[in-house]
């Protein structure tokens, strides 16, 4: 059985779910999958386009389709992907899931690892069709969609491989009653809820997708994968390498299917509210989050990651210079499209405590657009940190940034990419706003838009990051502060709102990665979404614990 | 400090609520608790009566009231209880709660407990209290109020304990890269999620809300314990032995409230939809229930316990006397008012299988009907066994089931009490329905009446069952067959409802019972509720883990 062969990779990672320190069984050096391996991925991503996608094992199609335009070619992809209808993949689903059911966890946890396996010989597959689908440079392509992804999946495998054994699944109950005693015969199974439908976006299809697809599969749930129809290849690759593995485990293949659909005709709303749909993940907006979440009272489990806006608190630092690096980075990455790049910088107007002295405001905001302007235009660094813009959407709302109102400190522009000359990019614009301006930073302004907010002094910024929290949600806080007692009151004000705090990053660390194993991704607790990425509340909401007695004597 | 006064108990009840063979902490014979304390116990209780209870902490009241009338004498108890302005009692919450919440679990464990040390001493005046509010037995009111809901209480603790310690304080991160690495400092806090509210409900008042109780406090949150008006006496007892630890401890005995109301002023929903309360535990009726389910939609936790219809399905039995035996005295026990009791009994058309030969419907149902009779007229079984009836509704209900449709194979009447000759009381009343008489035994039918079904064979009994599980709750069936493939059937059947199975208790175990550290009470799966006593999940949904992270090098 494929558990003997991964029990090992299950235990460490079992062990560090637990500890909670460094650890990764998917290495995110690209080097470290071989020479060959680079090559390979790049041929084998190149012979998908403008064809098909044959990979699939799921046979009753009505029709393909496929829209997925390249950020970096603003050509289209020209992939197809079958198109079936809501009833067909509900019924798959439900009679794979009946058999899935049956299996221990022991036994979906080793074909459930074995798919991570196989997988990683996709990774470079996968890190082409990522950059061109949601614009990411080739590096975070690769380890976001890839080694990162992985290891959140195993995270998921193993929590559900814990929980899952928190009870066992016979005992055998003695009542002593005096002269006599009562025995019964106990079992505790997780019956899993049923099925699953995990909703994906545009900006990370395999990262934020995959704790919700194994998690639903750990417990014993058939999962339909549903991405985003201008980021279907990413999820498509990894669906189709499951599939496979499945298959050759003697299990059904529609146990995971991909529900492929158009903008023009979107079928997640039917998805979501097909009576047989029990449990649902979403990543995305938060309007149709909010949709999302209002289905708990048609009996459905949900599982959302919505928008958030994130602030950093600068109250005091020990090298400004380091800081600012830090921080253009964290709002470069990638233009801006994490959910977890800040937003909101809340800033003094007394100004920023250094070593040296205290730095005003106004000094504080040079050496920032500063910091960014060195990094866009490093030749070796900008066009790679920032990738592309996925959508027009987002490009616009960075060109117009300077409408908000606010006093435009660092405009946007079009960065020059080596490699593609065409792609739609665009450089990080900062606004100063007034601490009254509410109305402009209480949004989220998803893409290369970073706003400046003057306010009285850090008990003023920490009002405002909490009350941003609490109200639009937050998925980050950055913080930096040299006095204990500070650090301890943002702390505090941050995590009463159910936001966590990242203290004084500097170096080769940003408030924008959260580490699998390690970090939870985000908590849950406040409007940026009501799950966390692997508590065991994450697992446990998606099966039942039903137990069955039999009088022995 | 008082964790390690009683470090040994959490660890027990720890590894117990693991394992899930027996264990209980507090005995559940009444002689465990030594000579004189029966005797104490009366006293006490009988010195509460027609006086304002003035035990509570809490002091800043609008008025005292109370309308509580026992169902075995029909007299008031004439005892008045603080009513409390919903204002006052969120803003006495919230200021003992955010200090409660500043204690580490081990901490509020220790208090926890010495809680329950001080309600163990009385259990007597608790079952007083009770029987002369619920009309449970002298008996059931000690086991249930008494050992019982405390052994669910230290469940909820010991639940509590593990789950908060389920991932480190503090840990060190040292990321490997190459030549250099990483290292952060990361806490990770359970933040509790804010004031709870726990319902009562008017037959099980201790019972019922410990478990709800328990779980708020051991997660670091306040609580609004929010009894029945007509069964306030039992838990203010308990809330006011719990008050009387935390202000002996230096904490503020305002982090457990009690909120009494009226039935002409009830103040329920006004403290369930009030902002700063976060989570909601509720004991009763399904149709205030829903209400309170739907309140998720305003952000807030909820958990319930419903009404259901439980079945007991017949196919088989090795001892046909001993079965009906045991299953007489699980409807007649406190008159099937406990939300585990049968209700719906479905035999098969063609009878029922014995070592000597299978016997009718007629027969069967003759055995039963004759068991219950000879448990209610034994002069020593059956006004104990019964208890009196809580309500005028319930008794109502239970003289009209002639009225529902069906044929009654045994009229109810009331029973002879010895001690209480004017006892509201009212024996089983047994009626025969058709299988297409679903409108009939689809509905609750709380209180002492119950209905044998007629099916086709034992398959069409088990789609019933489910049916019925699926539809309108479950929270218990009790099964018999003596093959072991239909017990298999049987089994999956419910389970895939989420409904537990106890199959084949004769003797001194019913299905009525459920056992604190090892039987699930109700699984949250169907409709009859949407929690259980105590899986992780009960614990979990009360706290949000944030983890924070300081750059070190």
């Amino acid at each position: 059985m494929l558990i003997a062969k991964h029990q090992n990779i299950i235990d460490n990672a079992v062990k560090a779910n637990h500890e909670r320190t460094f650890y990764s069984q998917y290495p995110e050096h690209p080097k470290a999958y071989g020479e060959a391996a680079p090559t390979q991925g790049e041929t084998a991503y190149k012979s998908l386009l403008n064809q098909p996608f044959s990979r699939l094992k799921q046979k009753v199609v009505e029709n393909w389709y496929g829209e997925e335009v390249s950020p970096y070619t603003l050509e289209p992809l020209g992939i197809s992907y079958p198109i079936i209808s809501t009833e067909e993949l509900v019924k798959a689903g439900k009679r794979a899931g009946a058999r899935w059911a049956q299996l221990s966890v022991a036994d979906r946890a080793g074909i459930l690892t074995e798919t991570l396996e196989k997988i990683q010989h996709h990774f470079f597959e996968i890190a082409h069709a990522t950059m061109h689908t949601t614009g990411q440079s080739f590096m975070m392509s690769f380890q976001a969609s890839g080694p990162h992804a992985n290891d959140r999946a195993l995270e998921a495998i193993a929590m559900g491989y814990q929980q899952l054994q928190h009870f066992p699944g016979e005992q055998t109950w003695e009542k002593p009653m005096g002269k006599i005693s009562v025995k019964l015969q106990k079992t505790f199974r997780p019956v899993p809820k049923g099925l699953g439908l995990v909703i994906g976006c545009s900006t990370f299809p395999v990262w934020n997708s995959l704790p919700g697809i194994y998690a639903d599969l750990i417990t014993g749930n058939p999962v339909i994968v549903k991405p985003h129809a201008k980021a279907v290849l990413p999820i498509a690759i990894v669906v189709a390498a499951i599939q496979q593995v499945l298959e050759e485990n003697g299990q059904d293949p529609y146990t995971c299917q991909l529900a492929a659909d158009s903008t023009g005709h979107p079928i997640t709303k039917a998805l979501c509210e097909h009576p047989d749909v029990h449990l649902i993940d979403y990543t995305g907006g938060s309007a149709f989050g909010n949709y999302v979440e209002s289905l708990v009272s048609q009996g459905k489990t949900v599982f959302t990651e919505k928008a958030g806006v994130n602030s950093v608190i600068i109250d005091s630092v020990q090298d400004i210079d380091a800081v600012m690096q830090n921080l253009a980075f964290s709002v470069s990455l990638y233009s801006g499209q994490m959910c977890t790049a800040p937003q909101n910088f809340f800033i003094p107007e007394t100004g920023v405590k250094t070593p040296n002295g205290t730095l005003s405001f106004d000094e504080v905001a040079k050496k920032f657009t500063d910091a960014i302007t060195a990094l866009v235009n490093n030749p070796k660094m900008g066009a790679g940190t920032l990738g592309a813009v996925q959508n027009e959407t987002t490009l616009q709302r960075a060109r117009e940034a300077a409408k908000l109102g606010g006093k435009v400190l660092l405009e946007g522009a079009p960065v020059n990419s080596e490699e593609f000359a065409g792609a739609r990019t665009w450089s990080p614009v900062v606004v100063e706003v007034s601490a009254d301006d509410s109305a402009i930073f209480q949004q989220e302004l998803f893409g290369p838009v970073v706003l400046l907010v003057k306010t009285k002094n850090t008990d003023d910024s920490i009002r405002l990051a909490r009350q941003m929290a609490s109200s639009h949600g937050a998925i980050t806080c950055g913080a930096y502060a040299t006095d204990e007692a500070v650090m301890d009151k943002i702390a505090d004000a941050m995590n009463s709102v159910f936001t966590p705090v990242s203290f004084n990053f500097t170096g080769f660390i940003w408030v924008n990665q959260h580490a699998a194993f390690s970090d939870f991704h985000v908590t849950g607790g406040n409007p940026a979404g009501n799950a966390s990425f692997t508590t065991p509340e994450f697992i446990d909401k998606r099966f039942v614990w039903v137990g069955n007695r039999t009088y022995v004597s």
